[in-house]
């Protein structure tokens, strides 16, 4: 199954027979005060730094996310969509928890923007799979509700049937619009957390072949060493099915891992476009 | 399942619920001219640098292959045995295809070696199980034969069923005591070759619960970046299943890949060996 972003001029596949697909993180003010600070007072500049650098480390699409307290978050993420929008063709991801702020961004968004992201309770489905069927995105959906974040990949599978029923049965999204999230707690709290994720993906492979995202960083949460725990972890998880990540697009060792995957998962044919990055970080070296 | 190597004096277990098993590969002259140049005129001084950063890396067993062209290999491997015995307490892998090398190596080590490797040719099984059986060694297998190394991941599963018959049925040998080598072929000559292996692994892991190990560095040869290939490739192998590999401990990506891999695949309660293990890092670097 192939899931299609677009901005005004670009298009991403994800599926997986495709490149693992980058989503970059870094747009998202949580835990970093100093650009918390410039969005309340409505700077903007960094973001451009931003996008510059996960372009750069190897992005394909990009998470916005603009909840910084105290700031009109639907005020600045209309803001970062035009302003991302007008500094690269790459594909969005708008992320938020406020319906008006999705609102507000598909609205201003050019293109299928990926939405981020609907969890399967009955309020959340009603409230924001209306917008991702009227402006034709595409959307995450999180297998917890009210009650629970399940432990049981079976329980997390059948929440994500109920996403994918309400979606496609209700509001008429076609199920290769919806991307499930496994759901990657941090490691540090539960060292069973990964086997749940990994069973989560393989048993969405072979009874949905829906694609997936997940947010990699989480895993390595409280932990030292934390781009060599998720250096480790993507290879896993892109082999049980993974087909994108939502993940620091500025780690060389992140990208290398997934670029990895893809010639050891048989997604570059003959290793051609391993070749062709190995031969561009030279050319970058003998250059500098 | 678990196997048990031992030296003199030490146990190193090998098993699902185990810490992954790095079995430094480095004591090799294949492709090293002067360690041949140096084996040849009887000068192992070589094999003590070898052992020394290998166990500084994390190595936990060793692997001693002494195949020099033009040299006497059964006296070298009586000697590096000797020497190598005398300088650490790891379990040893005797490697060599030819018979009388690990039966030399065998009646010179002591405790229970590794013997790398009998394939399921009638011939080899015949020649090398009954020195696994008498010196109470393990064995690692290759499921392949006269005719051909097979693709087919369930025609490997038969010739590892061969082989482990035989060592069970005829030889008496414990089916903990087997190791199965799932061939991890280079990705370079034909990009479906680590999915064959991962499924082999899945299958091996499904139906026999044996031990597996393999030749983690074969995978890149011939591609460019080759540490950053093989290390996206452990972790997938490791969630597939296998529970050692014969690879460079030396290098820190790799060991750290792995030990990432027991964190993330609740082989490691609490995290308590990545954590000491950062903490170990920290304290050198702060001492240099």
């Amino acid at each position: 199954m192939e899931t299609v972003l677009r901005s005004a001029t670009r298009d991403v596949v994800i599926g997986p027979g495709q490149p693992f697909c980058v989503i970059g993180e870094r747009i998202n003010p949580t835990g970093r005060r100093i650009f918390q600070e410039q969005l309340r007072a409505g700077d903007l500049s960094r973001i451009e730094i931003d996008v510059a650098q996960q372009i750069e480390g190897g992005a394909m699409v990009l998470d916005v996310n603009m909840g910084a307290p105290l700031a009109d978050e639907a005020e600045l993420m209309v803001a970062a969509v035009k302003l991302i929008q007008s500094r690269t063709d790459l594909p969005l991801c708008l992320d938020s928890s406020i319906v008006e702020v999705l609102e507000a961004g598909l609205a201003s968004y050019q293109g299928k923007a990926l939405v981020n992201s609907v969890t399967a309770e009955d309020e959340r489905l009603d409230a924001i799979l209306p917008l991702v069927a009227r402006y034709g995105a595409a959307v995450i959906g999180l297998p917890n509700d009210e009650e629970e974040i399940p432990a049981d990949p079976r329980r997390r599978l059948e929440l994500a049937a109920k996403i994918i029923d309400t979606a496609t049965g209700k509001y008429h999204i076609p199920i290769s619009d919806i991307l499930i999230d496994p759901l990657a707690m941090p490691i540090g709290a539960d060292t069973e957390v990964v086997l749940r994720t990994l069973e989560t993906l393989d048993l969405l492979r072979s009874e949905y072949g829906v694609n997936t995202t997940l947010g990699a960083s989480n895993v390595s949460f409280g932990m030292p060493d934390r781009t060599a725990i998720v250096a480790a972890f993507l290879p896993m998880a892109s082999a049980a099915g993974l087909t994108s990540a939502i993940m620091d697009a500025r780690s060389p060792d992140l990208v290398r891992a997934v670029r990895a995957c893809d010639l050891l998962l048989n997604r570059d044919e003959w290793g051609g476009r391993w070749i062709a990055a190995h031969r561009a970080a030279q050319a970058r070296q003998t250059g500098a």
